[in-house]
């Protein structure tokens, strides 16, 4: 098996303007737990793009992202609701349960995509006290399904959430391939759409490690940092973590990697679709392909090159693509596909 | 004020061996989640110092080791003793309490080491249901005082706890530090002493991030992958953690670079205890030194080169030295001392 | 509106003999916190009818039984699987997920009663580190649909649960209106079944307060005892928990008291389906009434008699007999739905 | 032995008064949940007691109300202070901080009583995101020692928390005797003195089971009932706790019951320390008395009547008195003592 393959975008590496930057900062001293000039730098760069109102916390990874946003929102007798398919549902060994007490409120979906109308149905127990009370919407952008929210999609989301006193989470963990889809200002489907805390991926994206959580509202100020360390998510050597934000938001690189996997994504859906018995299940809106694949040729192909059955009734595969994916990747997996089916 | 200073070991970068490693581990696809080649390499090599029976689990940061060790050892009914000093009770904003439900049972001690003597004060209450019953002692080596513990401390206190049915937990976050002033093997003040669960230090010891914990006894087995992750100390990319250490295992670098800052301490140590108005309060025995200067000229001095007040009401300091402290840090700080000391 | 009416069985009192025995119970003094002679007249009580083996835990209430029977079979990272109706899940805000950090996986069923089928949904993920692990299967007897499984029933589940690893536990709030519709030994529907451990329902069969947690297998031993103290649930003067269960539990009083509600509930039933407009929608097995009426008519109704809508979708209202449901009070009810119903 | 003895005021059994009142209400059908008139009567009588300000929730025991008056307060980050010998740190088996994740901060005193200087000890660390936040105080009324704080004294501990950003909670398990000590309008050391939260202790003094939460200050509003469920402190026929309470608080009866218990102690205080070899240690001003007695003849002693060992160390007993201790149980345990000192 080659290594190179489509199991997910951390199977891939660093980016060189991310390991540059971490050199440059592995030298000397500074002072940990965020009082260093990368952090400065890091925050500055993300307050440019969402506006300098923005909080900005970095953690180390995605379920610790999702924690601490989450968190000062909530209390244990509340709930959080999102769809069946999220990352903070099922890929997360209940961290959330664990970490806040909560109970999860999963909605079906067939993109991935909540919407009022779905939403509605766990709207109802207010004020019972036998009743986990609602209290936030946890969005994914891109889905778990690799679909894109439309500014006016989450817009119509934070609306509605609001009204009923609720707040809204985005985990961005892949935000950067629905700007790049959408190609939007960041802030029209984050700050601008009402959303109240974003889950910003960086390690999905090219990073080393790292993830940035950022706070649009309020409850965030003071608490957060105790949250943080609580929740083990605080690194001493901070300057490691923002030094590599700087980087990739410099010049928009996040947006150029995210374009580019976007780009080879969509080279693997158009190609695949042409083969005989290859069904692409869901619009390749970001960096994601998912795939209905004869079920006897899946051994077969993982032994080639690798990547993960994601619905083993329906013989679904899901196929990632990232940064460092190239058009040779896409044009080696796309024969073997012609090769291998039937 | 220069940035260079003696206020934490986690004010230093990374170490240029280290930081290779990384570069390499940088390029093409890697399995995520612990599945790559630098795990195997560097679990080997940790089983090659504490042998073969040592399961390995790399996380984040010390605190998250500290509870990915403690956790498959207790309940939330169970209490945990420790130092006063330590920093699972000091420096981790509850991280213990909100992630166990456990109760800390602290100790006041002279020098930062517990005893046989000083736990007994706690081992009562066993089966009564109002008492949080004592299930683990968690010792930090070296201490938060810089002091080491010997071989046979660590067994005493390992007996002791074993023939009443406790585990025993090291804090290993300058284990080097210890290893290298004792000279001994590393397992004659683990498993061979009878540890049943190692945080092994990184971060503070070279590292860009992250820590290995290491299990000497069962109850790890299966359960610790689950407890890591619902933990948010998971890292996707784990080879970046793993290819750290296999480079700091790698020609005994851990305790060459552990052998430094400890030396640079003693000679800080030898050197400021010859100035009047300084007077050393601990064995200078690992990479750090406390000493009592006279509470007027502190902030000067901080002015100048940074470093932490201990304890405000003794007017005491600690001075903490790291692989990359040089003689020149040590001379010019103690020429400082001298210059602005009375 | 009258008080009496068909809300829930915890709108009763407290049965005569249960009152006697409290009034006996209420002098002199006792040793708290189970160390009485009324605690070892019920635990008695509780082993002639469940075996010697059974280790029996008073507490408070039936969240608290729920708690405290499962806490002991499972950890933070696993999951327990039980039907989308189930109490733990829509009735307990959340309780479960508060007091051991594990997520619930819930199964919709058409009658309250989950079946291997229904179960083998959620099996899988096992050594998935990002997966919560499902480690108990909690069932409810009665099921909140007033459905009763059948001791083979539950001897499949119990026999798939433990053939997979899992434990089972039984909410058995209304056990007692089981057993009284299957006629059958108590042991042929819990230990005999193969069932862990059981919520034994006290309130809702006529006690003042209190329900009884049983254990069947192993895990609990010493540990409950500490669970329950630090669950809240352990009553200082525990004797007045003990003595109305040793006077429910003699000469079969707590079967009589449950065969009455289950008689009262199938005469409901039968009379109310031959009124016109009224549907019922589940078997009557237990003591619990499930009746689709005209939607705008349950206004009227229940200011009459007080009653809850179980689904206001459906239109359909869960009437719910007790000890002292008499036979007047359905003949009043069923003379006021032929008047109200058109 | 004898049963009736001075192990605790948990020992003893229900005021006939109160019994009867339970009489009263258990005939018929009232609403569940605390919609029942009970709840409504004894809400008015607390309300007469402390004003019509005060939210009033009622919960099954003492670890119970601790729990939910203090949790609105605090977040898991935060620490609570209070003293060594409070009844939250030495006998609730770690619920503080299984159930609010949160840090206790234990103060050594002489007499139980908490004081600002010792309080001050505690005071430091506010902003540092490594350290819990102290956010809570909580203070025993009687002490666990037997002492009284004055009105004076808690007041000026509300005023320093205040200013300092911290709430007060006053455990009053045994509220009563102190009010009955005092001689004060049980506001004087409650709500006017600037107490945010209190537990009103009932089983102590003469209730079958049940405790109450009294809120003084905002938080509580909507968001106890939730707390409270989740907690499993929601008693379903909750009339029985009201009704409890009503009657204890008619008339006065509950400081008529606290100051005979508080007489008796004051009288066994007074005959037992003119008994050679018995020494009282602390001021008996609520109904327990502490006295080092010979190690050699306590077991004697308690062959004949129980009481507890308070400290082996330095061979101290506690003997406490309840509302149906007698003068004759006086004299005969004063007449034991005499027989069995040498």
């Amino acid at each position: 098996m080659s290594i190179r393959g489509f199991g997910s975008d951390n199977f891939s590496g660093v980016l060189p303007e991310v390991f540059n930057a971490l050199k440059e900062a592995s030298y000397g001293h500074q002072p940990s737990y965020g009082n260093d000039i990368y952090t400065e730098r890091a925050v500055e760069a993300f307050r440019k793009i969402f506006g300098n109102k923005a909080e900005v916390f970095f953690v180390y990874n995605g379920t610790g992202a999702n924690i601490v946003a989450i968190s000062p929102f909530i209390r244990s007798y509340n709930a959080v609701i999102c769809a069946e398919t999220a990352h903070v549902h099922t890929d997360e060994c209940g961290a959330i349960q664990k970490q806040t007490g909560c109970k999860l409120l999963t909605v079906p979906t067939f993109d991935g995509k909540l919407t009022v109308g779905l939403i509605e149905n766990h709207m109802h127990g207010f004020g019972d006290q036998h009743h986990s009370q609602p209290a936030l919407i946890s969005l994914t952008q891109c889905t778990e399904l690799g679909t894109v929210y439309t500014p006016q999609e989450i817009r119509e989301i934070c609306d509605y959430a609001h009204a009923n006193g609720l707040y809204v989470h985005v985990d961005g963990a892949r935000l950067a391939n629905a700007v790049a889809f959408l190609g939007c200002d960041p802030k029209e489907i984050t700050v601008d759409a009402g959303v109240d805390v974003l889950s910003f991926g960086g390690t999905k994206n090219g990073l080393m490690f790292g993830e940035a959580v950022i706070f649009f509202t309020a409850p965030a100020g003071q608490e957060v940092k105790y949250i943080r360390k609580q929740a083990m998510q605080l690194h001493s050597k901070s300057r490691f973590i923002a030094a590599q934000f700087a980087a990739l938001l410099k010049n928009g690189l996040w947006l150029q990697t995210a374009s580019h996997a976007n780009a080879m994504a969509r080279k693997l859906a158009v190609e695949a679709e042409a083969i005989p018995g290859v069904r692409i299940t869901q619009k390749v809106e970001g960096n994601e392909v998912f795939a209905i694949i004869p079920r006897d040729r899946i051994e077969a192909l993982q032994q080639e090159v690798f990547f993960y059955v994601w619905d083993h009734n329906t013989s679904e595969a899901r196929w990632v693509c990232s940064f460092d994916t190239t058009e040779n990747d896409i044009d080696e997996f796309v024969d073997l596909l012609r090769k291998e089916l039937p």
